[in-house]
């Protein structure tokens, strides 16, 4: 049984008030898949790269994952995004996007990938999404669905068909939004949880997620930083870290789900530490089992 | 002993997108005094206000609250502030700001209020803060300071004289920032307790509320509400329960801070509900021990 994670693998030039970065390893895929694979160790990629991408994959497999579903482009070149963030951190510029071998990427799934149980969808246009479900034998335990408000603008249609599909969908507040024309999370929430997913992750960046399903509501918070260094690819490493939880203890309910969504919260209070998927190369497990023992602390309280 | 409170005792006119008012009962020492009530039972209040205030001082007295420093100037008029929220209901547009009363107040702290042991300092000139301070022939168990970004603008200098006489400050994260000269909420921290208080909250509305203190952080959530009526008062409705629920229990200590927090949310989560402070006029003890529960259950995780 395996997690399989589909997404971009690419390349990244970064500036943020800290520093300035060349080309480096960047793309949803890679975030997640690092970031799961300190929770479990059967985590499998599928994305698309170009022959420039070269031994850089090394970064991902060196964490036990497998590329047999990532694919090379002969002569063609990696999806590349650079951004520069405003002082802030909250908001950012594009400053390039190349969408290069991503703009023909149809999604391969291998054979060995077809014991698929937990599935991440990463942010991709919800006709990729959806290929990738329909080339799976058999549905998953569990799907995971990111998307983006990009894809609410240009291809509503198409991702209320993969919507209807997945167990659990995240997106940040300002999409929640958009996508149930609902101001109130709650109302919101309650819109998006008909359109099919059982289970709705808002995300919040520094004020934390909700969870939204089985008529409860989980608040968690994020860990409060005294440097955010490099917010690329926190989400996708939050999502990474949830999946790879769940994928570990098996069990798919509300009180399970809460944990991963602290676990997922832990895992992208690293990513921000440094350029990158830099902070996500060379974990402890000490590492995470004390940033967990913090966001505990952070959120306990008693009252008799 | 008992929980003196200074501040406002008002009219206002409110605009939300649910509906409009006339003249309403307002004011920071109302909303503080009315919560606190619910939670403690010696609340006296400081205040000023005009002859035209009326009657409508019987809404404070029903609860039990003392009203002897509240000095009514004869012939005058009551402080008067009419605003508009915005469809977020995040933001306002002030319509009216008549100062009255309010202009030359000098708080008259009654012989029966020195046995003051809990003392709010509700948002007011830094002047009258510290006035009020000093009017207190022994210095309170504990002082909580509310406060805002206009007194950053124009009283600086008294307002960091006050800040070394309190205890608690109560800011939004804006004025954190603001006050700090740092955009990281940690780093705000580091510098604010350096101004004198022990202990630092931030207040980030639908976000909740992060407590600083003891080398600690806590991180309280915010109930997501389905929606949300009319938000005046809500921040001195949290500090008025926080002070309540610290007066009950009588220990000052982080712990205790946190569960604070816990019920100054929960009664700024009523106060939302209705117009003004219409919903804390007559709230039970078993609603507010069954909000109390939405807040255990919204952020209750258990990881082994």
């Amino acid at each position: 049984m395996s997690l399989v994670i589909v997404g971009t693998v690419a390349f990244d030039a970064i500036e943020t008030p800290f520093g300035k970065t060349d080309k480096i390893v960047g793309g949803a895929a890679t975030f997640a898949g690092l970031s799961a694979s300190y929770l479990y160790d059967n985590v499998k990629l599928v994305s698309v790269i170009g022959e420039d991408f070269g031994d850089n994959i090394d970064i991902i497999k060196a964490k036990g994952i497998h590329v047999e579903g990532i694919e090379v482009v002969k002569g063609g070149k990696s999806f590349f995004w650079s951004g520069k963030y405003h002082n802030d951190m909250n908001s950012r510029d594009t400053l390039v996007t190349e969408l290069n071998v991503l703009a023909d990427f149809d999604p391969k799934i291998p054979a060995s990938y077809q014991d698929c149980e937990y599935l991440l969808l990463g942010n991709l246009t919800p006709q990729v999404q959806l290929h990738t479900l329909e080339r799976l034998k058999e549905q998953p335990k569990l799907v995971v669905l990111d998307t983006m408000n990009f894809w609410m603008d240009v291809a509503l249609e198409d991702l209320k068909k993969v919507l209807q599909k997945v167990d659990v969908l995240t997106i940040n507040d300002e999409e929640a939004r958009q996508l149930s024309g609902e101001y109130s999370l709650v109302k919101a929430s309650e819109k998006i949880l008909q359109m099919g997913p059982k289970y709705l992750i808002i995300k919040k960046g520094e004020h934390g997620a909700l969870l939204f399903g089985e008529g409860q509501i989980f608040s968690a918070p994020a860990l409060p930083l005294a440097e955010v260094f490099d917010p690329t690819g926190a989400g996708d490493t939050f999502a990474g870290g949830f999946m790879g939880y769940l994928a570990k203890v098996k069990s798919i309910n509300f009180t399970n789900m809460k944990n991963a969504i602290i676990y997922g919260s832990a895992m992208a209070s690293f990513c921000v530490e440094k350029f990158g998927t830099e902070r996500l190369k060379d974990l402890t497990q000490e590492e995470i089992s004390a940033r967990i023992q913090q966001f505990v602390s952070l959120s306990k309280f008693d009252i008799a």
